[in-house]
């Protein structure tokens, strides 16, 4: 039998970042899938706006329809650019590490709360969150002010925990969200700091992705999703 | 390494929903997962009103309370009865087959429809919907008139045919759920002939409770899901 | 003429409870009603948690179909457990005494606080109150960090009244809910100390089943509430 | 002791109106209590566009601010003109017949439909019943193209049969609600002949407020209800 | 060609309030577009409560009906009183300040905070701008407890400042909407000292107005803007 | 004084669409206004998927760059793509022909519907409907089956006049949207025969842009829409 190939495409430039994913990725799939990184030929080196975001989208169309042969794709940037339009190209799932860790806050706690990088993006993250139907599971969204870039060191962490503190005593989530890939990397840390589990999205998408193509479940092409003008 | 061992948690009497529902998870898990079916020692042999549900709930969190030492749970029944329960009890992450169906339709499609049994399960299908903040996704419910105990057998495709086609065409659907185990045998067939995804739960949830497993992640004892008076 | 017969079901084992409450209910309704009190036969003494919440919903039941006579039932717990499915058996009225407080507060006041025992209940009370459509019309739920049976007493007082300043001051609520039948005794003193409207749901059920019996409107046995199968 | 006073208020100016619905909440209350109906002194005849609706809420505050010192009050037409405003003027709770006729209907049933009479206040209605969060207990509203003044004759009853029979098998409701005062005198009949229950909102509407009255709930001076400048 | 020419309606019977608002309406117009306030002759100086809401709305549609031959019609009160009614009343588009300032809020920024006069004023504004489907765009309302009438001097500017700061930086508000037509003399001041847009209603209102009546907009009497009974 | 300069940014690559879109909106303008159109240099002849959306919104971002001097801009596809990356580069005014058109919609009517090109356009349609918090105003949506390049001409009318009339028949829209700028030309004739306004958004758009440009309103840049990375 054949195993289970996942493109994870990162809609940044930033190939530090995709390995990191890539990683994390294979450390929850079976030992006989593959996962195979792809990251932005142009753009951006971190998704911090809506300009970024279109970019990112550009990117992760482009990238979907040149590694066009794998059982299914994982979009790694938490705002998932270009998540519908890469679901347009082909029958493969698609499936966005922001929608994915969501889902995953959602089946072990009542409340999640989000922690992001910088206040400008608070507003879109609260509309994403509406956009999937959980603004009412959503305790809150709480910004470090800290750029993406300033993420993942050793002094990363004390904020986190902090904004962490914060979401649960005050706020009353249960379970946190770490809206940043570059975060993932203190996400073991900090749920065994705080004693909550903490989603990241990564290892999660990737096992959506597999589980969907484990149970045969592909992009329906009826409606929505249907194959664009000269595609398909 | 040890591997996965879930349980599958059958509300209802009728212990061949239990076989057939056991064989669907274990076909969509690793070869090397285990998956033990419970059947409810007493209730009713299907589950099509909030009497019935009721009973169901309560079956739930005794075999919850049982069978403690699975790595995962399975509650495999569509109204997924007593699944908040069985989740203040411990932290292995427990999956109800009706919400894994909704999320599974939501990654593949735009819009899904509900096939279900009878009209008056309709209601409580739309509430459970909206409680999931998945009103906007959902084209439809569209009922048959046929109980649980007329469904699987070969008569039983015609109508689920018709039913469908009539949420493709009228409703706008691009993807289909099936409100119930026992249609989950002709999932397949459907999916062939109306050429549309077909998503019945018990092997897509099987497949996310291990998928939470593998990430480590576990039911938050911080706040709704906390141990119940006496427990834990 | 007949006169109005209530049966007041209290789905958790405490007796006293049972009492209390069925004197609050009596004392809302003419003279000539009779308000016939059962307790839960098993169960747990107070429904803090989604486990008792299901232990208490079957006793519901089980006591609706054992007292199957009254003109009207009334779900005698916060959380309304086994509501749904005690208006499947048969036509008679039922009132749940959690969506009664409700109703109440949005006849007298356009924000209303919900006072509550513990933190680990506010997720399951705003999840009710989003169900009944009400999440608009709430200010805010407030935990008290004190159990069921701590309430009722003197020093139950204090606690309640900070908890009901800090609603209006703070939240902007013109009107309290108290979510617990056991702080139904302190209401009173309350709003007087507060000058608020307080509701406890008790009384204004009772009434509501009432007004309803006068007004010949049953449930409905045309949808979601028919019998459920082998009733009737 | 004292028994209850309700004054019955309706906005438009025909008296058989006021008659009408007098008698229909006098026979919802016990027998010592007192219902007083007063007639709006100018304005329409009926209320079925939103310049009727303006006028009529003129005269529900003129009516209120006239009449001070009565138990309780009962706003009689159906789209509740002044609610809001009559809630202002003192502390005797008010109730609508729309808002009090829409609650009865939940407690009895799933979903109801509405009947009323013109097409063009469809939206008006959906947008109230949005505004009381009960949007999603809704299975639709069907107009009569029928005015008000056509209502009530014996010509009037197969109309409603035909709109209620579509409510129930097309859109799916189990209680249906009437829009329209002087449809009321229907109701019985359209419930035998459908067998399910028919609000109106009339005489529910005055148990609801002489409920509220019997429990000492009065509308709440603290927030948006507080007294307007220059009374109280 | 004939120029453009709109009535200000004002509900309350300030006449300087009228002029005031007819000097901003017509600097944001072209030099040739003529604007004639009218002053409600009876009814109250302010409004800010339901009362003087119902009083507003019966001025706004005696003023619409008397001066009938405008281009369009601005409801100048942030309450919009009247403004489905006014227009039931002819084809001329008709804007309110209220709905004006919010839509301009939408165009600039991300979230809105609404600065208000009085905390009993806060649910009223929460239930319109949840009415024009705005609630998730809205950061919060904030009550300066000053009355309209202690608005609009120098004095008036500092507490105007603070509601801002704390609407930006606590709730996450981008731009500020200012909630009543008295403040709006300091609305420029106030922008400037914040950096950030502020946004009156009063001359965004005539704009859009004029831009209805340049694309050849007018109010559709198809449906529940239909004529009134007795009109058109 | 300066007068009022907009640039037109076409994300389609059709130069004919931009000379069309301008010249609507040239009409809508005062007379001294200037509109300069601009047409996307790469992508696609007509926008109809989200793979299409994807690269116009790039286009939008290149076209707002590079033409960066304008005094508000007009995103001239009915979908907005890159709207909100457009605010964020700069402070002028963004408008988007979309929201545009609802916006206009809901000042005239009571319930809107939208007539568009494919089915498969029908979920994005409604999912920007329900982001814009315009779900509850909007009646429906109906696809005609004929793309965007078959609009415009002679033959188009008719099924333009068809569907309009079942919205307005079926759906109880008494207004009507038309989503997509190659509509637009019809849009006089349809309201003409139909006795209903039609929206287009070209010309309301532009409007809109210069409505906020006289009032001095500017895209906010202390939030959501401030400067991205490296601008600004």
């Amino acid at each position: 039998v054949s195993s289970f190939r996942l493109a994870l495409l990162n809609p940044n430039t930033t190939a530090g970042d995709t390995e990191a994913m890539v990683s994390l990725a294979r450390s929850a799939l079976p030992a006989d899938a593959a996962v195979d990184g792809f990251t932005a030929s142009e753009g951006h080196a971190a998704i911090e706006s809506d300009v970024e975001h279109v970019a990112g989208a550009a990117q992760v169309v482009a990238m979907r329809r040149t590694h066009g042969d794998y059982d299914a794709y994982l979009v790694a940037c938490f705002d998932d650019p270009g998540l519908d339009a890469a679901r347009e190209i082909g029958t493969a799932p698609v499936v966005g590490i922001g929608h994915a860790a969501y889902l995953s806050a959602t089946l072990i706690g009542r409340r999640f709360a989000v922690i992001t990088t910088l206040r400008r993006g608070v507003p879109a993250l609260q509309d994403a969150i509406r956009g999937h139907g959980l603004a009412a599971r959503c305790a809150g969204v709480v910004a470090l002010e800290r750029g993406v870039r300033e993420q993942g060191g050793e002094d990363a962490v004390g904020p986190l925990v902090d904004a962490g503190t914060r979401a649960l005593e005050e706020l009353g989530a249960d379970t946190l969200v770490l809206a940043c890939g570059a975060m993932a990397s203190t996400s073991r840390r900090l749920s065994e700091q705080l004693a909550v589990p903490v989603c990241d999205g990564v290892g999660f998408g990737a096992g959506l992705a597999h589980t969907l193509w484990s149970n045969g479940l592909s992009t329906s092409k009826h409606g929505g999703y249907g194959w664009p003008e000269g595609h398909g």
